[in-house]
């Protein structure tokens, strides 16, 4: 097993499959085998732009961060009993001891070495390392689409507890894509009795009701404020600044909005509700520390994963799964399977 | 409609039941029209004992606090149109001024007046009035008893949001009576992924999985850490010292432990435990703006409280409903209904 | 005591001193002799223009709610003890009983009854009265101007406590008026050891190196990310967009913002920055549960607000005292003294 | 520098000073020369006992984990231009990758390695390996006896930040040894406005005044409940089980209660005042991310750790520093310097 198989990024609407040398797990990794890896948007934006604000990819990435399978190989100082272990791969590994790691937000460390973030190679190959406290056991029950899915689903995960979700709570999800339709149903799952989700894909709104939202608005034909729905909780992940606007003024006093969906650089907060209704507005950079209540969600049968996925494809098929979205309006995740 | 009947205790194991005056609404108050009143451990331990700690009943008490009716008539400054509302009753009307009240604690309110604690009179009763604020309109779809039961109900609401379960937490509930049996309920409502609950009665263990626990010890065969099971957060309603005590030695690090049983006035500490842990305790005192909760979760079918119900008794025979767990082991909840 | 004399606003620009029958105290209130009123920029505003966004002064109306007196009578239920004590008037009167007020955020209250607030007349008059519970006691030590620059204090108090300022935090203030003055003081007295206040007004900063501040930042001439300050928490006190947005990039990972001043509807609220370094930014709307707090800071010498009292004027001189600072760029706080 | 001097426990009463061989640096270790050791009362019961709980001396174990110096030497991936730099050592370094210390509470790390717990050794030597990210930079202000007891400052820190004191804050601390002495300081410094100390010392409580305490008790002859204080947070320092409950007994309702004193193993919690003041307990276990708010307390000068220190003392008469408090009752911190 001496090579490997990758999806690299060369450039703008330039992915190829390439053969590359395999990687040798350093003495706190895993070598992993990777059996499914969720497309996410932050893929298909690299490859039609080649950037994320910041990010740019100037040498040939692996793109992937969504991924799960099975540990084949072991570093010198991890316990070679994990050989065998099926995982959901954490896709972030931080430095551990910078200020930020040692108080409990490592989402935040300055040194991230995150999948597919420029100049970091992705997972979408045939055998991925990982530093082994950030491969997570899963159970047997669960499939390989869901344990590689725990990665979005650590984002609603994450979004939910900075909102404080709890029993009770009214809670407006603004976008009902794979991260909005998680979001939700952890909403659920924290104990909230109202959960909205507000889409302009009517698809994506069935299958927000059949996941557990108690309703949806269709925001081409009805303003969410016009619903009379007046939430605690918000939690943006449509990136869309009108929405979020609009969403902010419907929040009730107190109110708690996170925003999660990435999009465009200022967004126009309105300072005079934010004040009189002493909102708090927060937003989300990945997630920390969100792996074991994912898992203990999702094979609870708390939240439900799999019935996100909507193609599965090949790895010499990985373009066309990135751009599913593109050519089917009812696609909402696609996995990659590196192995077939 | 110049008289009522109510059941009132006038003496350790002296319930007798009175016709009274009919009580006239203040200028903010409603009267309500009783239609389901749950008897609570503490309607028996007065029964019983005349007294619970420092309060001492020394004047004639109608007991009663756990109960729901109809809007029949209401105070000069209080909506007519309230006339009609079917009512859950929040047993407690604080001063609203002090301190604590202010700050939100109106539970900790050193004035406040309380159903069935002395000096002050219970629901148990044809009509009571209540401040109207505390008189919280209920769906047409939630019994009167769930209504009702929306006070224990709110014990559990109030135990687990000191608690702050969430999403994946491990919950231990020791004891399975109805408060137990409302706080695991909680505890899964608000996304806890394993909740067991533990008790010597095997009938309310049966109830307690029914209901949504993950799994259940029975005390007087299995030690709860003889088990394994390693919980975050410890729900304690069983008001056993011991029980206390082996379920916070149970506890992972940073965990917490909310004290809502009552039992002893000395409860010893495992302190080398709670150090090395950094565990958290704290106790209950009933609770503060639990009801739109608890409303939502009934409501919504988070927390079934029909289930609960063990025997229906009309108002003649409240001495019987008081006393029904004395001869009966499947009994869990009793409730009065003041109209039959 | 038939009449009192009090400053009513009729309009734009049209400030008089009007003769007005005496008020009394309702069954909870009391009745202050009023010793100092604090001027605040909303009473100028007010005069300036006859509205506060939504609020729009359409009937004549008193000014004034920074204020401190004497209990000179009491309604029915009052303690007759009070009469004689000093105190410091809370400004704002809740309904006490909606959910807001129950949760302990009675400042969000819907029916809040607060001094020259439209409709309701302000404390800028020899006499007013106020519910008891928000007629605070004050000890004799402090004087006359501190008791009615509680108010104020109020807002710092509650910024500092929004924005969870503690031992070893690094805060900034934008804006050294007199709210940005106080909330730099008890910014200090929570153990902040970096305050940096920024103004363009040369004598306020030095006053607030002289209150405490560590450090001052003069953005006349020096924009605030180029002093490396990398605050963890922003108190916005300036009402400036352009301020508020450069500061809110100043923060470090994890910095919370509080929003004090007020300042047009919409603020470019930088994305980007929130999302990547997860700040949290919240608004203020008055304060809550401030007096004791904001008593003993001023009590015990741990905030000196007789320091901010630039001048002071018997009630006749009321517009020139709320013009102050259009003339002497000195002034900071004018305080009008309503029996001179 | 082949060798190093070291203080050595070898058992009950046993302690030498050994010429042992001297340390090298890790790769991500720092090389440091000790300059000041404070003597901890953990010191000495293990020089008494042999142990303290679970924790046994079973081999020579250097004693020592309060400590200060400069580094002189680097491990391979550290920044070489490290030396030269004093630093206050963090004496545990945890495995930085199990859940409690990605969750930021590393304090609770199970594979914790700390200095003087066995069977790690201390550092009351003249040479010792750390941790880079644990050898914290001192600013040239600071002195070598603070610098080294940032480590009791960082118990006050961590106690203080678990009892959420505040502006405003009454915080009753039981027992003025260096830890209570360290815990009021910081009170104080977060805006406690009352800062009442306990014990039975009377030149320590002159001390705790000194230090800015409002007030103290001697309670060989009052009762910390007969003085009428009602504390809202309660730092017990004094490790003695009755002043304990009688200090949780005075809590004031809401009261939040830190147990930083060990001391025997059972404490008997007060169940019914627990209950009805609804009081929060929780203990301590040494502190996580402390050293950067210490160092800015102590080097701001709003806590004095410099007037702890009550003796000086080679590292040959390590011994008699260890037993100082044993022979004059004004001994509050021994300082060693293992260079002399």
């Amino acid at each position: 097993m001496s090579t490997i198989q990758a999806a690299v990024l060369r450039g703008v609407d330039d992915l190829v499959i390439e053969e590359r040398p395999a990687p040798e797990p350093g003495p706190q990794e895993v070598l992993v085998r990777v059996e499914a890896v969720g497309v996410c948007g932050s893929d298909v934006h690299y490859l039609k732009h080649g950037r994320i604000g910041d990010f740019v990819v100037e040498e040939p990435m692996v793109l992937g961060h969504e991924s799960s399978g099975v540990v084949v190989g072991v570093g010198s100082k991890v316990d070679p009993d994990r050989v065998g272990q099926r995982v959901s791969l954490e896709p972030g590994v931080p430095d551990l001891t910078c200020t930020e790691c040692l108080a409990g937000r490592y989402n935040l460390c300055p040194n991230m070495q995150f999948f597919a973030t420029p100049p970091v190679d992705g997972s979408l190959a045939t055998l991925v390392t990982l530093h082994e406290a950030f491969a997570h056991p899963v159970p047997e029950s669960m499939s390989d689409d869901a344990a590689a899915l725990l990665e979005p689903l650590s984002v609603g995960v994450w979004a939910n507890r900075k909102a404080g979700t709890s029993a009770g709570s009214r809670v407006l999800v603004t976008g009902a894509g794979a991260v909005g339709l998680v979001a939700a149903q952890v909403a659920v799952a924290c104990g909230a009795t109202e959960v909205v989700v507000s889409d302009v894909n009517a698809h994506r709104l069935d299958l927000a009701r059949r996941l557990g939202a108690t309703d949806t608005v269709d925001v081409r034909r009805t303003g969410v404020r016009d619903t009379g729905f007046e939430p605690d909780v918000l939690l943006e992940c449509s990136g869309h600044p009108g929405a979020t606007t609009e969403a902010l003024r419907a929040l009730a006093p107190a109110g708690r909005a996170v925003l999660v969906g990435m999009g465009g650089d200022e967004l126009p907060l309105p300072l005079g509700v934010l004040q009189s209704r002493e909102l708090t507005v927060t937003g989300t950079f990945r997630y920390a520390n969100t792996w074991p209540t994912a898992i203990a969600l999702a094979a609870s049968g708390r939240v439900d994963l799999d019935a996100l996925v909507t193609g599965h494809f090949p790895l010499s098929r990985s373009e066309e799964a990135l751009l599913a979205a593109d050519v089917d309006e009812h696609a909402v995740k696609s996995v990659i399977n590196p192995q077939l």
